[in-house]
């Protein structure tokens, strides 16, 4: 009896859990390949008298797309007019996606941005010059960004996982696992993925996800 | 108390479900983009004195990958070497990918095999002519191919639809909803993903994935 009362307490606050999340829609923005540099990168390939210059502001605040691109060059293929994302950060990244992958002929790891230890190098060609990089070519880990009072809303915590429902009736919904949480006073609430996850749940930028579980 | 005993109940029926369904992993095959011919359409692209050739066998039985390829050309893009799928149908068919519909400009439905009304149609090159089709441009519905033997088994019937699990413990473990189940003696037992979905969910083919539940 006492078993089967806890059991249902379990299940109220799951269900509890699971309205608050679906009445918490959050906003997808879907990456394409673009490139973080460092300063002196960025001076390589473009020269020490110019500036990296804004084309448009990401969700994400101080966060733009630049107006420089870059080709970038694996084993096996290259990609070119690949996006700068400013500003210039203490580490050079390059996120592609999987399909990005066997194009360039690299087998990148699935990694949170700036954890880079292993993974594959490629080599970054600007206007002035080119770099041979060592490691710095990751598949992004798919991601929400929170503001700290949304994640408080939510009982989120920074790095917590969660199961994420996208593409809800529209003939491919999915439920991504493996999300993870990123809380910051920096950050806006948005949901980051890329194009490989974008297409197999048939979901487009601007787009809703909600969280379906925390794990 | 009576509604609590229903609850057990039917909270234990489910897991003994889904641990049916965990002990019955069901082998991925990925699609790349592909083409099914009609007799007319293969003649007017190879001529009328050839016959399409087998390259390799595929799972399911009878059906197999040619030697023969074609150009497909969309209104912005275009795609060469293009598989033909053997044998011949009593429909022209083209499966591509979301992300190959934004290289050829069309916007194909998320469609069953065979469906192909309102879908927009491509050109096709061969070696010997071309047709401009004005439909049968799809985005496969992501499905799994039955034994009547396997699926007697799993308690799923012809057109049933499944969530399956794919990728787990892979860093992009995901759920896909939306599987419809075909059911055949004309079949092997066998999921296809195409892929978006494979590299959204970081497998290949040959992997497994699960059903986790029946919707």
């Amino acid at each position: 009896m006492n078993d089967m009362k806890d059991l249902v307490e379990r299940i109220t606050q799951r269900i509890q859990q699971m309205e608050k999340f679906e009445k918490f829609p959050i906003i997808i923005n879907v990456s394409n390949r673009h490139v973080h540099l460092t300063k002196e990168h960025f001076e390589i390939l473009f020269g020490t008298n110019v500036e990296l210059t804004k084309l448009r502001d990401l969700m994400q605040p101080g966060q733009f797309a630049a107006n420089e691109t870059v080709t970038i060059v694996g084993p096996k293929g290259k990609f070119e007019n690949v996006r700068i994302i400013g500003p210039l950060r203490k580490y050079t990244q390059i996120e592609i996606s999987r399909t990005d992958s066997f194009v360039l002929g690299v087998k990148p790891p699935i990694r949170d941005s700036g954890n880079l230890t292993g993974s594959p190098g490629l080599i970054i060609i600007g206007p002035k010059g080119k770099i041979e990089l060592n490691e710095g070519c990751i598949i992004a880990l798919r991601h929400i960004h929170f503001t700290p009072q949304d994640a408080e809303k939510l009982g989120i915590k920074d790095k917590d996982y969660v199961r994420i429902l996208a593409g809800k009736g529209k003939g491919r919904e999915t439920i991504f696992s493996d999300v993870i949480c990123r809380v910051s006073k920096e950050y806006a609430t948005e949901c980051h993925l890329d194009i490989d996850e974008a297409n197999a749940a048939n979901v487009d930028n601007g787009e809703y996800i909600y969280i379906v579980e925390k794990l």
